[in-house]
């Protein structure tokens, strides 16, 4: 008899599990079970069709081929049978039997497995805020939802949006309302930055910068009170510790949690984070029971922890290796170092690893360097910054996290995803800065910037390099905390004088060395050029004639107009 | 009393090592040796301001802030002694000694080191044609040759040129000339590709066949007899195999020699290559001389093989190390994985690791999977093709290589990139399976062309997948030698059949399972659809139902139309 394989939820992991598994083993019989009537979707899509660079819902659970990934496509294509409209509601590990409800009819079905596959996905958290269930207050985790938002923005009828939380779709959806509907649109983050998950606070301010510059705006470190509005006009305006937001539409981007319940219920066991637990094989504690996807958790291969990372990508990764298992194999998913990039309009961002409040949390000792270059040969026309940052333990030199920002998108992808596979074999800054990416000038520097971020970082460990952020610099210059002495040219210089007098002071690098005497000694001073190098070695003569208190300011002034308003 | 270190050659590696010892040893004497007036420049970066990219030369020495790097900027800027139009002639190592000629009195000096370091690169091959020597024959070593070039285009001296070699050099100036100057330009190389050190012959078959769409003519596989010319008007044509060619100027671009004499003369070991030998601190047999960039060997950490690699991104990274060293540290330069990466009209091209003939020659028994699709999510605005092939060892599943197409070239070198560093540490198969990249729609797809490569790879490891590549598809279907079931749509078949009757059968993917009976069973069959999964994914039906004789076209029809001229 042919083997029963139950697959529930047919998103991503699922669809991948099932037509994988008919391709290896043409005899078993392979059903998809979801509660929803859209399958198989590219849920990532959502902000990209709400904002227009995808016309059609469909383009969303179409192929390549525009083939409409339906109950039927399944059946005649794939050789799988999909049950839409059903819930699972109970698993009877003994029997090996699972209680479905079809939602339609309300009624209950029994199907027997030999083995079954959990792949329910998460959900959209929904904060206990008052007013959170009225209505245009949406999650943004389906189909249905992405509908209705974009009718009602198509129609006109928002002019004011307020998006709660700044992680990923956070952002993507503040963009699509922005850039194609012209909506005004605020995002509301209670921590200190938006991508807080992700990125440090370097590279986060960038983005808020550029968020800010195309017309999001932000409330940092703010926290939604309450959601006004009635049940017949909706919500009105949103209630936050900054003030109240009128707004005629809300989306709630504030995470999600697995769900988790149907394999609590049967007894399996979850980890810390609420995720089902699974062994590097995709099998829960039930060895006829594998789980893959949002509702698992899975290894962080930097700090050794399981975590929930709930990503499209690993989903279609791990199915993959659950079909593969479920045939006979034993391929193994050893876990993630939560590689991540996002568009954020005009630029790219991508990170892999650990934060550096994530590394610090996880008892390391980390510490950081920040980079601006090129992302092409600086000779070749149309180069433009591209920032980085690369973080490391200290004592161990083992590198944690790493950061970038810049208009190439995918040349800042490239970056992080060149550095990302390191990590789990506890590659330490050496190896990044002997790192072999590809060089040609149309696509990169002949020391690439992740070269240089593994330089910087290693100067600092050693102590020769006295680094501070642009961040803080700008904040301490402007309180009038600090002087600088810029060794850019006289021409970039001059205007910086002309409008701060002494409090910044000009000397070209190739003066340096001859007006020693001219630097002051007793005070403590910001060192700054272009993007870093040339101050980093300034700080290095100043040292060598006994001016150590200085401080160089991290990818220069191109970091600074990055993150914050011109100074001149 | 401070170190007297001395630097022979000051291009790419010598003046890395230089400004990093200055910085880390502000004591030292450094002195700087090279036998050119011009130093420090960006040699990579001749084809562009050949091609116009770069107007003026001084952009190739000058720094981002577009300072001159000249003597007297390493004397200002760096700390460090330049000496130009200088040629090292003889070490005495016991004395530790240097000879060196200056070339302007034609006057020799001896120097006293501590410390001798060796950065004498390499020097363009001139082969022995009849001819070579004649004027307007050119190879594209140094600024001189580049200016002389451009300024012989730029005065419409030059309808035809003919570039002896298809290495990167003799491509990049190749588009140079036909792309900016409409010169007609041919292209002659002996090995049966184009980039035969880099590319196998289905990606290279990708850059012929759009060298050829951009009007570079290409003559593979054909040799150069004979140069002909005379002193006064300079060269006239090249007589090749194929025939004979008429032009005003000759590329030569067949490669580079170390120059490693004045090291072999001191007795210094050479290796097999003709390269230094150095260890993995890049010292050579000399504790005292250290050696690095285009003439030194160095490790190829995929087969074991000490090999030239002449390229200027490992030489700077050389070079920090060796100063490292030098200042009493033990950094090591562990070796290559060759990751290269080239820009060929309006498509990027990058490879890392052994090509199929190079694995074999290297004692493995290679096996490659080819794959084509799109540079972001299917249903992101303007994806496009992108192609890739993965390469392992048939037995340990081991990879050992990589090479990647398409028209972001930034997109391509991310993937390149990212598989490249996980050989060093014996890779397999698997491991690319799952390779983290970051995803989001505007990058990547979910399931991302890495992985799907490694996919593809372990299906024809495992024997799942049969495939032909496309260029011996479309070779043995124009000789009418197999027959064709196209699995794409009617829409996209229909022009197919009409055109070449029941040598091309269509029926579509979804109808496959219902029409099995209609599918020729006693013949070898080609399975194609656009990129190659539903074909994959038919071959496994087609098998289940007792029909093996099939073979699935790698790649699609997309790969197809790539390296080969459209079927219909």
């Amino acid at each position: 008899m042919s083997k029963r394989i139950i697959i529930i939820g047919a998103v991503a992991l699922g669809p991948k599990v099932a037509c994988r598994l008919r391709r290896i083993d043409p005899d078993a019989t392979i059903t998809l079970i979801d509660r929803d009537s859209l399958i198989s979707y590219g849920g990532c899509g959502i902000p990209y069709y709400v904002g227009g660079d995808i016309a059609d819902l469909e383009g969303l659970y179409s192929t390549i081929a525009h083939a409409v990934r339906d109950e039927t496509f399944f059946r005649k294509v794939k050789g799988v049978d999909v049950v839409t409209q059903a819930e699972a509601i109970a698993i009877n590990r003994r029997e090996k039997r699972l209680t479905i409800r079809h939602l339609r009819e309300d009624r209950e079905e029994e199907l027997e497995y030999d083995t079954l596959v959990i792949a329910t996905g998460a959900t959209a958290i929904r904060p206990p805020f008052p007013g959170v269930n009225l209505p245009r207050v949406h999650t943004v985790s389906n189909l249905h939802q992405a509908k209705a938002i974009k009718d009602m923005i198509s129609k006109g009828e928002v002019e004011n949006a307020v998006v709660i939380g700044a992680g990923a779709i956070g952002i993507e959806m503040a963009e699509a309302l922005t850039d194609l509907w012209a909506v005004e649109t605020t995002i509301v983050e209670m921590a200190d930055r938006i991508l807080p998950q992700a990125l440090g606070r370097n590279i986060a301010r960038i983005a808020e910068k550029h968020l800010q510059d195309n017309g999001v705006k932000l409330l940092i470190g703010e926290k939604v009170l309450k959601i006004n509005g009635t049940e017949e006009t909706g919500v009105e305006s949103v209630e936050t510790t900054a003030g109240t937001l009128p707004c005629q539409l809300v989306i709630l981007a504030t995470g999600v949690r697995p769900n988790s319940e149907l394999a609590a219920g049967a007894g399996l066991a979850l980890g810390k984070a609420g995720g089902i637990l699974v062994d590097n094989c995709m099998r829960t504690t039930d060895p006829d029971i594998y789980a893959g996807g949002d509702c698992v958790e899975v290894m962080n291969l930097v700090n050794g922890q399981t975590i929930l990372m709930p990503l499209g990508s690993l989903a279609n990764r791990q199915g993959r290796i659950i079909a593969s298992n479920i045939n006979g194999s034993c391929e193994q998913f050893k876990g993630t170092v939560g590689t991540f990039c996002i568009k954020i309009f005009e630029l790219g961002f991508a990170t892999a690893g650990l934060t550096f409040d994530q590394a610090k949390a996880a008892g390391f000792d980390p510490v950081y360097a920040t980079v601006a270059q090129s992302d092409r040969a600086h000779f070749y026309p149309d180069s433009e910054f591209m920032f980085m940052e690369l973080i490391a333990d200290r004592k161990t030199r083992r590198v944690l996290g790493v950061e970038a920002a810049g208009p190439q998108g995918d040349a800042v992808k490239a970056r992080v995803d060149a550095v990302a596979p390191l990590f789990q074999y506890k590659a330490d800054v050496s190896d990044i800065c002997t790192l072999e990416a590809g060089y040609s000038p149309p696509y990169a520097s002949a020391m690439d910037i992740v070269n240089n971020a593994g330089n910087a970082l290693d100067n600092v460990l050693n102590g020769t390099h006295k680094p501070i952020d642009a961040l803080e610099f700008t904040e301490r210059f402007e309180n009038k905390e600090i002087r600088v002495l810029d060794v850019r040219s006289k021409i970039q210089a001059d205007p910086f004088v002309e409008k701060y007098g002494d409090r910044w002071i000009s000397i070209p690098q190739d003066e340096l060395r001859q007006k020693i005497n001219e630097v002051p000694k007793d005070e403590e001073l910001c060192l700054i050029c272009g993007s870093g190098p040339r101050s980093y070695e300034a700080q290095i003569v100043l040292a060598s004639h006994g001016i150590t208190r200085t401080r160089n300011v991290q990818g220069g002034y191109g970091m600074v107009i990055a993150t914050h308003s011109p100074l001149v």
